[in-house]
């Protein structure tokens, strides 16, 4: 470990410059040894030590991606609250830049440049979705819901919100029995099956990741709705046929801003002249490239796009938006839920993979508590319909009413038993 | 009158033309007594009768502004329902050029340019608002409330559902005593008084409508609330001060597509770390040219942009939109009831302007009746935040829950006795 004395000026610098570019987030940054102090007035919520001087140098020309690299490698620790680190660091970041055409049109352009062919994105869909299940199985909810959960209370639990999550979005789309679903993006396929079994629909789901596809037909068959529920292992650009509602819980993110008009194309295709959609997403408030590191490790081929760029999707045909709601407290609070799984499963996740790995995707989970807590990521569901949709309530109140309630519940003790 | 005789062949292609040009609508056309025979099978709704060749030839060349111009002067007469006939041509047209690159890009230029100087600004309000008075008040609500009710159910009378609109815009934003609010383009000032009065909020109004600035003031007076509301006379673009919530209904159909980020920045400039604010405005599903005829006698200045060209109220800040809700049918039911109080008024109106006024403000209602329910024209309340705004309840429960019904009701015999 080098001590303060080794340290030249030139790097006391940078440190400083570094402490300067995270404004006046209360967290104190060491160089070895050598502190450059938190802001005062504040206790630092958190520690942050760089281990040497390569890495102090990579922060300074990529900080994004050397900061996620270097953590996962143990070259950077952190003492104290990981999620508060980085929560501060990007609520004292977020406003940067904010209004300026330049970084606007930076953001667009690093959207529209994923264009993700149909090859390299089921090789991004590979990379994170096909780690082992029992991976997966460790945080999770049981059904394997890997999106935004619903909590209709505070203490509603994991499970109880991710089944109040797809009954919420059956409730949107106003679901009858015999009709016809498509769902892009179908993940192990909880929501396919939640309209299916309480929603009496038919569903044809469509997911490029094989390994959910071969859990979810094994879930479908398991729970007798193989004749109502089709699993099928394709790309959403190959979605053909005809449906009366269209649902894209998490997909999005993986689309890329460039092909948003071509997914408008065939949801207009497939959706009939009464019909409606859902799309679920996380979003952000402006146009912005994604996280360099989280992109390069995690999500390869991700962007997340503001609400305006994702309305994109329905340019080429006749959509109305219906409803957007925005549940980013929803998904702090889901992540929450994971992060804690996870820490729990910490020596598990280590023996199956290694040390870096459980660090890179603590790193990701806490980063993304951080990201939604902070406002600086959002989580938007946009529920659409052709304008020939003569939806019977004419206000939101039967997604609150009572009696829907006791009918969820009903559900509830149906799904839980 | 001509007779069928009289007509030569042109002018009879002419009328299939147009007759082709409105679809599978059940309209039958009539040139003279010439009819052209509606679609066989559906009985037509309505008969549009042409009642010279100059008109035909107008109908043609700019079809929008000569069937309005015809209809208010007489040259076009409508036998049977004016708005089951407009609702159908809207119907069948409306899918027409949607998703055609071409048509979104003069749609958005159109947007674009309207600029609206504040002097352009200040003449386009005084032809539409500055209307005496006691026309409006034939056929409003008594609070003049001259944008979309809110219909709780279906069987609220418009002064119950113009008391629920102003009243859910309140809830939305989450008013709480004490609390400052800037409201641009206030009206006859019912929004305003509604929230000093139910919320306790002090609020700084805008309105550059002469008329309506002396008579919202006369109320706040009468009513006792002078001390917490100000109305001023002055255009949005000199808004200064700050506030914890930002209010605009029905004003950004006036404030032209050219002018968004403006007004963005006036309120990035307006609302604190931890505001919030509700736009409410007529949309449409995308770029378009505004309805030549409603533009040029109805309108001036006006311009109703797609969901995604109003986003770019947001590009100068951070603001995060919270909420879209769609109230389209809302609209529809609120000028059926104008309409309907506008024909029982019929004969009080021509009295005091003319018959060309009654027939041109009777197209207009009815036009929009038929472009709400087709689905031609949108309702949208966008409610936006600050990342730092900690709304209190994580889910819209509150806004349909019952102890809320009870305490409105009670604000109802409050305001009706």
């Amino acid at each position: 470990m080098p001590n303060n004395s080794k340290f030249t000026s030139l790097e006391k610098w940078l440190l400083r410059k570094i402490q300067k570019s995270i404004g006046r987030a209360p967290i104190q940054l060491s160089l070895g040894d050598t502190d450059t102090g938190a802001p005062t007035g504040t206790p630092p919520v958190a520690r942050v030590i760089i281990r040497d001087r390569w890495t102090l140098a990579r922060l300074i020309v990529n900080p994004e991606l050397a900061f996620g690299d270097a953590f996962s490698e143990g070259r950077i620790e952190v003492e104290g609250d990981l999620v508060a680190l980085l929560e501060n660091v990007s609520a004292t970041t977020r406003g940067a830049k904010i209004g300026n055409w330049y970084s606007r049109l930076v953001g667009r352009l690093s959207g529209l440049l994923e264009f993700n062919s149909r090859r390299q994105a089921r090789k991004n869909i590979h990379h994170h979705y096909d780690i082992r299940k029992d991976f997966y199985q460790l945080w999770l909810d049981p059904q394997l819901v890997y999106t935004c959960a619903y909590f209709p209370t505070p203490s509603a639990t994991l499970e109880e919100a991710q089944f109040a999550k797809l009954d919420y979005v059956c409730r949107k789309l106003q679901l009858r029995p015999g009709e016809n679903v498509i769902e892009a993006g179908c993940g192990w396929g909880a929501l396919a099956l939640h309209m299916a079994k309480h929603y009496g629909v038919k569903v044809r789901a469509f997911n490029i990741s094989h390994d959910q596809i071969l859990f979810a037909r094994e879930r479908a068959k398991t729970e007798g709705l193989s004749h109502q529920v089709e699993f099928i292992e394709e790309d959403y650009r190959n979605i053909s046929g005809q449906c009366d509602a269209f649902a894209s819980v998490g997909m999005l993110e993986h689309v890329g801003a460039g092909n948003y008009r071509g997914l408008g194309r065939i949801i207009n295709n497939v959706l009939g002249p009464s019909g409606r959609g859902l799309l679920h997403f996380i979003g952000r408030n402006q146009p912005r490239p994604f996280n360099a590191w989280t992109k390069k490790r995690i999500f390869p081929g991700a962007y997340i796009p503001a609400l305006r760029e994702a309305l994109r999707v329905f340019d080429p045909g006749d959509f109305s938006v219906v409803d957007v709601e925005n549940l980013r407290l929803h998904y702090a609070k889901t992540l929450e839920h994971w992060l804690d799984r996870f820490d729990r499963s910490r020596a598990r996740v280590t023996e199956m993979f290694d040390t870096r790995f459980v660090r890179a995707w603590r790193l990701y989970l806490a980063g993304s508590v951080a990201g939604f807590r902070a406002g600086r990521l959002q989580l938007f569901q946009v529920l659409f319909a052709r304008p020939g949709w003569q939806k019977t309530p004419s206000t939101r109140a039967y997604l609150y009413a009572e009696a829907d309630s006791v009918e969820q519940e009903k559900k509830w003790f149906h799904a839980m038993s």
